[in-house]
């Protein structure tokens, strides 16, 4: 069996993407990159360019699965009002879509991947190099949001393969299924 | 020359929205109600609800703009962020359709409809009211979530149809407008 999972970490200059695929339950990287926000200073620009770049990815790759990277804390409210639409038109686009979405707070996403809830970026991306075999080369000049973005996609991967999912982790996987009448094809 | 306006109070327990249509400058009221949000405990229920409602509305009324009510400064970063992810889907239903944004602070609409940047909600209604010749007996019962949205619509059409823009209101109809190319059909 199959399956698609697109990661996300969405934030207000770059977005970092990922997909991931499981074969059999052997994950392997398909894509990563970041969507580059920061060369709009219109902050609709960038809201209507992560809408339009997620929305490609959901379509080109067709996921079963979205996973998130979400930040329950930050520095002020107005950052959080920023993050918080950056990941509003993010989830919209694979809500366009009917991709059931799963976020995760990066401590949970550290813990998976490396054991370690408190580990560095640089680690993660050890860890994710060593995992699914990336060449060194591809991660060299790489920005940090795309590894970001593939470690919640593992996560999502690790948690959704447990015989019980880790409290803390919300879906609306299960309301799709229950409602289906209600997820609306367009 | 018609325009439409569809006016939107984004809230996390109810969401207001208002079609104002404009004929030859003259305002009237379209339709108005709210969108609840409360019946469902799951955010992502929530977020989905708000993206098919105002998706929905948006292919309904066909509206030419979109004006948003955003206050930009909240109790916590937590709220913020759930503000946030609320004004995101409902943004994106319009971006989905290429309806261009115009957000305004509480205080800028208040200001437009009444003259008092510090007036009430009560009054906010009682100027809409006058001004759209809208009967007593269907504001009775409404939330003002509602009239608020109406206030956002009302407030986009006087600031629109002013020889010079408000600095403060943020558009990306002119980013539209210049760059065709970059803005998808879906």
């Amino acid at each position: 069996m199959e399956k698609i999972i697109i990661g996300i970490d969405p934030g207000t200059n770059l977005m970092g993407y990922a997909i991931l695929k499981v074969n059999d339950k052997t994950p392997s990287l398909m894509a990563m990159g970041v969507i580059k926000l920061n060369k709009f200073e219109d902050h609709y620009m960038r809201l209507h360019r992560i809408y339009d770049r997620v929305l490609a990815l959901v379509e080109q790759y067709i996921p079963d699965e979205m996973a998130i990277e979400a930040p329950f804390f930050g520095k002020n409210v107005q950052s959080m009002l920023k993050l918080g639409r950056s990941q509003g038109v993010a989830m919209a686009a694979a809500m366009a879509r009917q991709v059931p979405i799963t976020e995760y707070e990066p401590r949970s996403i550290k813990m998976a991947i490396t054991g370690n809830g408190a580990a560095s970026k640089e680690q993660v991306r050890e860890m994710l190099r060593r995992i699914l075999n990336i060449p060194q080369s591809s991660l060299d000049d790489l920005e940090m949001d795309a590894t970001d973005a593939l470690a919640a996609a593992l996560c999502h991967h690790y948690e959704s393969s447990r015989p019980l999912k880790k409290a803390g982790a919300s879906s609306w996987k299960d309301f799709a299924r229950k409602n289906p009448d209600r997820i609306k094809g367009r």
